[in-house]
C-alpha cells in the first residue's frame, strides 16, 4: 500500500514547524499584550451548532463525522428502514394498479427518492461535525459558561478548523485560526484595539499590511437605498465575489436572485464609488481619501430617512478619526465599501487584511462585529467582535517575501551531538548527556553502531552546530574533543564537560 | 436552542487552559532536551491507513468522516444504487415465484440486507477518519518522506486524538497525546534515553510515577511455552485487560479463544510469577525483585530451545542493569510480565507509567518498541521506539495531588487594568496602553462604560494584580493612581507611565 494523505491537508515536518511555531508565538504573545485568555472547544461540535450559520454554501463545506459505536449496521439498519417504509407505501401504491413489470417496480424508486430526503438521511448517521470556524464555538462556549464568565470577555483561540472547500494554493481543508474576541460590549473602543492589535502584529511579523474595513450596517443602508431592505445578505454574499468573478459575474448572480437591472445599477453606482461619482474600482492611480467616500455616500437620495446607513458613516467616520489620532506604526488601512465577508452572522463592523506587497495575496486575517450570534443559543443582547489570523496563509506570504529570521531556519534544535565508537561510548554519554540535559543543553547521543563519517553527514545535515566524540581513550581522560560545524573547527585540546558546557552557552549566546 | 457539546468531548477555560499549558510547556522542553524534533499531520487520515493498525475492537474506535462536496446526495445516490441493484434481483426472484404480497416483498428484505455488506455502505460514503493514535500517522509519515528524512530520525508530536470510547472518568474521546519516537534504531540505547526522558519530565512534574517495562517478545517466547505461537495476540489482548476484568475474565477471554485449560494454567503460572513460583499478583507486601522474576522464566521447559523468549529475557537483562547504573532521580521502574499493551504493532520493550499516590492512577504514559509499522506502508526494516504521554490524565492526577504551582492558579496574564470615567478616558488609554505593551507589559482597557466599582469587580474576578484608575485630571497631570488588589493598597500620590511600568515590573519579578 502506497500511502498518502487527503486532499487538501498537509504535514508538517521540523523545518516548517519551526517557522510555524515562530509565528504562533508572536500572534499568542499579542494576545497576552491586548489582555485576551486562551480558551479550546472540541474538533467535533453537535451538528446543529454548526449548521445555518455560514450560509447555505458554508453549509455544504461541513465535514460530518459519521456516528460511532457499532455505526456501520446501525446506518445500514436506518438506512433500510427509511426505504422500507417508502418502499411499502409505493407497493401498495403499485400492487392496486396491478401493475407489476420490473419496468414499472423501477419507476416507483423515482418516488421513493423524493420522498427520502437527504435530511432525513444525514440525521440519521451523523450528529456531529467538525468545527468549521472557532467563533460560533466560541459563541456556543460563551451561552453554556455565562453565569461563570466575567463580562466583557476577551479570549484567543489558536486552534484547527475543517472546510470541504476545492483544495487550492492558499486554500486548505484543514488549517489554524488564531482568533480574538472580546464579547459583552457595544463600544467601538473594542475595535481600535483590534486594529491596535493587528498593527502591532503585523509589524513584530514585518508582514507589509494593507486592512481593508467596511460596516455592515452600510450595505443594509445600501441595500434600503435600493429598496431591497430584506435581501442585505445576498447582496453582501454576491459583492464578496468581486475579486473572484468579477463585476459582471456580481451583476449575473445579482440578477438571478431577483434583483432588477435598476436595482443592480444603483446597487454598483455606489459600491464602486472611490470618488467623483465615478467607478474607478481598478483605478488606483488616485489615491481616495476614506472621509471623500463616507462623504459621498451622505449623498443617495434617501440619506435624512436611512437610520442604518447614518448609523453604519457614522461608526465608520469614528474609527477613522481615532485611528488618526492613535497613529498606526505599520499597516495601512482604508475604506472598502465593496468589502462585505461572506459570513451570516456579520452585522457591523468588517475587517479583511491582505499582504501589501508580493505575487500571492490571499486575505490572511479577517473579522467583524456581531450582534446576535450568541442569540441562537438563547442569550440575548451579547454583541461581539473579533478577528482572526489565518497562520497558514500567513506563513505562504513569509515564505514567498523571505521575511522568516535567518535563526529559524533549522530543522533541529539539537545543540550538540554525541559520536560515539560503540555501545560502551553510548552508554558513557548517557551520563554526559543528563549532565547537558540539567544545564538546559538539548542533546542527542547517535544510537546507531555506525561511522564515526556517517554520525558526522547526520549532524550536519540535522544542522546541530556541534559535535562531542568519544572513545575509549576520551572515557578514561574525561576529556572530549568539541568541533563546531559551522566553523569546521576543532577544540585544540579535548575538553571537559564544563568547558563543552560553557563553549556552547557563549555560542548560543552570541546568536 | 440549548447547546451542548458531543459527549465524551470538553472545553477548556482559561483557568484549565493556563494548568494544561503549564505541561505542555514541560513535556516539549524535555522532547527538546533529548534531541526530538517537532512534526504535525493532519487530523484526518484516509481510512485505509488507519484500518487494521489497532485490533478489531481499536477499529470500531475509529471516528469516520463523511465525504464531503455534494456529499449527502452523492450518499443517497449511492446507497439507493447499490438498494436498487439488489432488490432488482429480488424482484426478479420474486416475480418468477408468481408470489407478490406486500408479506412476501418485505421478506425479500432479509436477502437484499444480507447481500448489502456494510463494508460496502461504508466504502461508499466515508475515505476518511480522525487519527487514532499518533504512531500511525508517524509511520505514515515517515514512509511518505524517507527520502529527504535523516535516520535515525527523532521526532515528538503533540497533538489531539479522537476515539469513539464509552466516556468515563478519565477517558475522553477528544485528548491530547505527546509522543517523542526514534525511528531507524534498533538499539537499546534508545530505550534507555525514553527511561530518563520519562525520569526528568515526571521529575520536572513532580509526579510519583511507577513505570512498568515488558518485552513482547517474551509474551511471544510464553506463547510458544504454551504451545500457542500463533495466538500470541490473543494472549496480549486478553490480559492487557487483567486490570479490568480480572483473572476470571482473563481465564475465560483465552477459553472462548480456544485455548485449553492447560494452556491457560500454564500461561497464568508464569504470567502471575512474581517470584519463588507463587501467585502473587496482588501482594504488595514482598518486594520482588525484576531479576528474579526474570530468573524463574529461565526455568521454563523449553528455555534451551525458545529463542524469541531468550532474546526478550536478554533485551530486559541489559536494560534494568544499565538503568541501575545509570540511576534515576525521580520515577520508580518494574519489570510486569502481565503488562501487554493493547496494540497490534508492538514487537519489544513496551511501557506503561501509573502515578504512584493518589486515588486516581490511570496509565499516564504508554509506548513501545516496533519493528515493521512502517512494513505495512511499503518501508522495511525500519525499527523504532516511543513513548506518549496522555497529558489529561496528567492534568487530572496533578489536580487530584495538587501538583500545579500557585502562580499558575490564574485565570488571567494581564497585568494591569485602566478603568475609567468614559469613552475620551478611554480613547487617553489607548495611547498609554501602547506604551505599556511596548514595554511587554499585558494591559486591558475597560471597554464598557460602566461605574469604577464594576470595573474594579472585573479585575479583582479575572485577578489582575493592578489597576490604573484614569480621569479627566489624571489626562491633564499625566498621572494615574495605581492600586494592587492583591495588597489593597493604592500609590499615595499619582504615578507617571514611567514610574508605573517600573512598579508592574518590580511586582512581576519579586513573583
Amino acid at each position: 500500500m502506497k500511502p498518502s494523505i487527503p486532499r487538501g491537508t498537509r504535514d508538517f515536518g521540523p523545518a516548517e514547524m519551526h517557522k510555524r511555531q515562530y509565528i504562533f508565538d508572536i500572534v499568542k504573545r499579542n494576545f497576552q499584550l491586548f489582555g485576551f485568555s486562551p480558551i479550546e472547544t472540541p474538533a467535533m461540535e453537535n451538528l446543529d451548532t454548526l449548521t445555518g450559520k455560514y450560509g447555505d454554501e458554508g453549509d455544504k463545506l461541513i465535514f460530518k463525522i459519521l456516528d460511532s459505536g457499532e455505526y456501520i449496521e446501525e446506518i445500514r439498519d436506518k438506512n433500510l428502514n427509511l426505504l422500507k417504509k417508502a418502499l411499502a407505501r409505493s407497493f401498495y401504491k403499485r400492487s392496486n394498479n396491478n401493475s407489476n413489470s420490473p419496468f414499472k417496480f423501477r419507476n416507483s424508486f423515482s418516488t421513493v427518492e423524493s420522498r427520502f430526503s437527504s435530511k432525513e438521511l444525514t440525521r440519521n448517521i451523523s450528529e456531529k461535525a467538525l468545527r468549521y470556524d472557532l467563533t460560533v464555538p466560541f459563541a456556543r462556549y460563551v451561552v453554556m459558561n455565562q453565569h461563570s464568565l466575567t463580562f466583557p470577555f476577551k479570549r484567543y483561540q489558536i486552534q484547527p478548523v475543517w472546510r470541504a472547500d476545492r483544495p487550492q494554493k492558499g486554500r486548505y481543508r484543514e488549517f489554524y485560526q488564531c482568533d480574538a474576541d472580546i464579547i459583552g460590549s457595544n463600544s467601538l473602543i473594542n475595535e481600535l484595539e483590534l486594529i491596535a492589535l493587528m498593527d502591532k502584529t503585523f509589524s513584530d511579523l514585518k508582514i507589509p499590511v494593507l486592512i481593508k474595513l467596511n460596516n455592515r450596517k452600510l450595505l443594509t443602508g445600501i441595500a434600503q437605498y435600493i429598496n431591497a431592505t430584506d435581501k442585505a445578505m445576498d447582496i453582501a454574499i454576491a459583492i464578496d465575489k468581486m475579486d473572484k468573478i468579477g463585476q459582471i459575474g456580481v451583476e449575473n448572480e445579482l440578477f438571478s436572485k431577483g434583483f432588477s437591472h435598476e436595482q443592480i445599477n444603483k446597487l454598483l453606482e455606489v459600491i464602486l464609488i472611490k470618488s467623483d461619482g465615478v467607478r474607478q474600482i481598478n483605478n488606483p492611480a488616485k489615491k481616495i481619501e476614506n472621509e471623500e467616500v463616507l462623504n459621498f455616500l451622505k449623498t443617495v437620495s434617501d440619506y435624512r430617512s436611512n437610520h442604518i446607513l447614518q448609523k453604519g458613516i457614522e461608526e465608520l467616520e469614528f474609527l477613522f478619526k481615532n485611528i488618526k489620532t492613535q497613529g498606526l506604526k505599520h499597516v495601512k488601512i482604508e475604506l472598502d465599501i465593496s468589502l462585505a465577508r461572506g459570513l451570516n452572522y456579520y452585522t457591523g463592523t468588517i475587517f479583511e487584511a491582505k499582504a501589501n506587497e508580493g505575487t500571492f495575496t490571499p486575505s490572511i486575517l479577517g473579522g467583524g462585529r456581531y450582534d446576535d450570534l450568541t442569540g441562537i443559543f438563547g442569550l440575548k443582547n451579547m454583541s461581539g467582535v473579533g478577528i482572526s489570523f489565518g497562520i497558514d496563509r500567513i506563513y505562504d506570504v513569509m515564505t514567498e517575501l523571505r521575511l522568516f529570521p535567518e535563526k529559524i531556519n533549522s530543522i533541529s534544535s539539537t545543540q550538540v551531538l554525541f559520536a560515539t565508537f560503540g555501545q560502551k561510548e553510548q552508554l558513557h554519554c548517557l551520563k554526559l548527556a543528563k549532565r547537558f540535559r540539567e544545564k538546559g543543553i538539548n542533546v542527542e547521543i547517535y544510537s546507531n553502531e555506525s561511522k564515526i563519517g556517517k554520525q558526522f553527514e547526520y549532524a550536519n545535515k540535522k544542522q546541530i552546530p556541534f559535535v562531542c566524540t568519544v572513545g575509549s581513550d576520551e572515557m578514561s581522560l574525561k576529556k572530549y574533543p568539541l568541533k563546531n560545524l559551522e566553523t569546521s573547527t576543532q577544540s585544540e585540546n579535548p575538553l571537559t564537560i564544563s568547558q563543552i558546557i560553557r563553549e556552547i552557552k557563549k555560542y548560543h549566546s552570541a546568536k
